[in-house]
């Protein structure tokens, strides 16, 4: 392994496609701006999504990768290795963002994928195995409120309910998109995978960082741990009862208030992990009164929120859920009120391959690269993998200003940084 | 008084007009149904509510009463007394609502004018001084944020920047809607007043109670004994930081659980005064993320709230806008978010006239009608009258359900019977 690596200088072959690499970032950019919102917008099975998957499938033919599409429209671009028996290496991440979102979450780890291949390419190194480079569909659950899409798809584990699914802005459901956009929804529905854990040996996804943890640690990269499992109610309310702008306070059942303590009670639950070490994270992302109903002078009668609770571990998920129906249960006596969390989404907790990960340091260590373990708080493609049987490793790259805004950043040289150790690691692994 | 009135069975004159109120509550009801929220919407300056002014005008007219219209475009439905030097009675409400609201609010103190006039009129009554039945514009601040338009104008104390104000729904300005009405924005401009407090006597409202107090104590109607003044911040927001799902605590700086602790600091505090006695209300109706921005996986980086603090004694309103304030520069710190309370407006406290609160009980007791006293936490365009000199009277009818939507009922016995009281007191004063 050594001498393999040894003999092809992969941080320079990687350095010197810098340009190629802020070039593309920079068209992934400007072709999906969000005038509005500031940021971009590569909606799922949107416009925005799909001229980044034009874009890259374009460049990837251009460096000589077979390129297809599956019934999700997930692209896969190919570099054939000696050997096409043997169970591939795919390397990916997802093309969509949420609305105004940044231009490097999701889109780094399939530029990464490219450039590592491009590198490696170029110094003339060919793999045994096939490696493929995945550009994922559909990620962001900030669209259809569904996690994972296309790589669930693509292993043939996307719930067939999911289809039915509608997209936030368009009101149109997912089966309707993904055959707008020109897949296979039927094929979908009938669980047809065009992945599975015989003909992939492992994933592998750098992505930012969406946390600003290795900023505050001045590390450039992150060699990925775990990612949290979580539960989600998409599309919770609260159901109240209108009143006047006069009514003495005995008289209302006002759903705002309370949702505003269902939402601080959560809080002083996390809090109180936090100060015993217990990785978690709440999010209520969208939490409002009705804004064709609401009015100033209009006690709110209903309200509406999305939860997305996370942890590592699933009797944490679990006992999170039971003090989240606890705190539900309490309010509903104390302020009159009715919850109706409805649908309820899970996904389970996913594990780093542990002896890639040890790779992946000494690979940092022989380029000289400083690298920290790092847990991510967020959702990856990389789980549906773990999910469905295969390994996975994740590297991230420094973010100082978080993620899914316009704000968020990332040093084009970190990202090199960390495409080095992937190009390091599949000299020796593919 | 007690011969003048004996003379008259103003009860039975009254008692007999009931199908005419209950046609005319069930034409307004029909003319402005809302099919998507339920209950009526007469819009301020639009469709909704120009169908009620003419709809009453006109029926004004066929009972023989002259209809004119000031610059604002408030309805004022005259009957002519014996000496027309003398100052009038105006005997008015609004016949707006706010989206989806009850028929009754409003409306009922215009039909209440209406149907006391012609029971009189049957019975060969006629006042010395004019009686001036009033249908007052836009009294609803829910569609501009702007207290009291109507009333202001027609007295030439609307603030000349309220024109500015642009209705929630359409984004127009007020003097647009005004002007495609068919009013005259510039004479508002220039305070030009329809009423001064020399060509009025007395303002009476007859309102529908907008508590079930009435309805608790088992009482039909209610004799007015004040009005809160209110200090409110219709547009307010709190900014934070937009960030990613995964986001550890320690970095967020969520605007909504800002605004859910902004909203619970005031309920506390509402509740310490409903322990003291201390008569208050504090109504947060618009509650939100933003909708084109929030995503069920993005911490929230923006807030908007709407704020209506209300209460019977200026101090009272200077101690709680101090509360506020401080709660405001507590949580900045704490969340290390901003607030950004906007465009504040306030309306005075008014006080019922002492004096015709003693004589509606008279003329309540001569009737055989149960009546109490109720101060009304409600915002009332007789506040308007009192703020610029006239002394006022109001009556409320009993509602079980509370008002500001759809749930709002009043009995047209009630109904009838407020309407007789102010049939009885109009005989004696008018």
């Amino acid at each position: 392994m050594a001498t393999l690596s040894g003999a092809i200088d992969v941080k320079q072959a990687v350095g010197n496609l810098r340009a190629r690499a802020q070039q593309l970032f920079d068209a992934l950019r400007s072709g999906s701006l969000d005038h509005e919102l500031g940021g971009v917008t590569r909606d799922s099975y949107g416009r925005g999504e799909q001229f980044a998957h034009d874009l890259i499938a374009q460049h990837a033919a251009s460096i000589g990768l077979e390129v297809w599409h599956d019934d999700a429209l997930n692209s896969f671009m190919v570099w054939a290795g000696h050997d096409r028996e043997l169970p591939a290496v795919v390397i990916g991440s997802h093309l969509d963002s949420v609305a105004g979102g940044g231009n490097f979450d999701g889109a780094a780890g399939v530029v990464a994928g490219l450039i590592a291949v491009e590198a490696l390419k170029g110094v003339g190194f060919r793999p045994r195995r096939d490696v493929i480079v995945m550009a994922v569909r559909a990620e962001e659950s900030a669209w259809f409120h569904v996690p994972y899409v296309g790589s669930r798809a693509a292993l043939g584990r996307l719930p067939a309910g999911a289809l039915a699914a509608r997209r936030v802005d368009t009101g149109r459901t997912l089966e309707d998109h993904v055959r707008s956009a020109g897949g296979d929804p039927q094929a979908l529905r009938a669980g047809k995978a065009s992945l599975t854990s015989e003909c992939v040996k492992f994933f592998f996804e750098v992505h930012i960082e969406q946390a600003p943890t290795l900023a505050e640690s001045r590390c450039p990269i992150g060699v990925g741990t775990a990612i949290p499992g979580n539960f989600r109610f998409p599309e919770a309310r609260v159901i109240g009862e209108y009143g006047h702008v006069g009514l003495p306070r005995r008289f209302r059942n006002d759903a705002a208030l309370a949702g505003a303590e269902f939402a601080l009670a959560l809080d002083r639950i996390w809090a109180q992990w936090d100060r015993a070490g217990r990785p978690m994270a709440i999010t209520i992302g969208e939490f409002h009164t009705n804004g064709a109903r609401h009015a100033m002078t209009k006690v709110p009668g209903e309200f509406a929120f999305s939860l997305d609770v996370r942890a590592y571990e699933e009797r944490d998920l679990e006992e999170l859920l039971a003090r989240v129906l606890q705190v539900v249960s309490e309010i509903e006596i104390r302020r009159g009120v009715r919850f109706e969390l409805g649908r309820q989404t899970n996904s389970e907790a996913a594990t780093a391959d542990a002896a890639v990960m040890v790779e992946l340091e000494e690979c940092a260590r022989r380029l000289g690269i400083p690298a920290m373990r790092l847990a991510s708080p967020a959702s990856h493609d990389a789980a549906t993998f773990f999910a469905a049987g295969i390994p996975f490793a994740m590297l991230f790259v420094r973010n100082p200003n978080g993620s899914h805004h316009s704000e968020e950043a990332m040093d084009v040289g970190d990202f090199l940084l960390a495409t080095a150790v992937l190009a390091e690691w599949l000299v020796s692994r593919a």
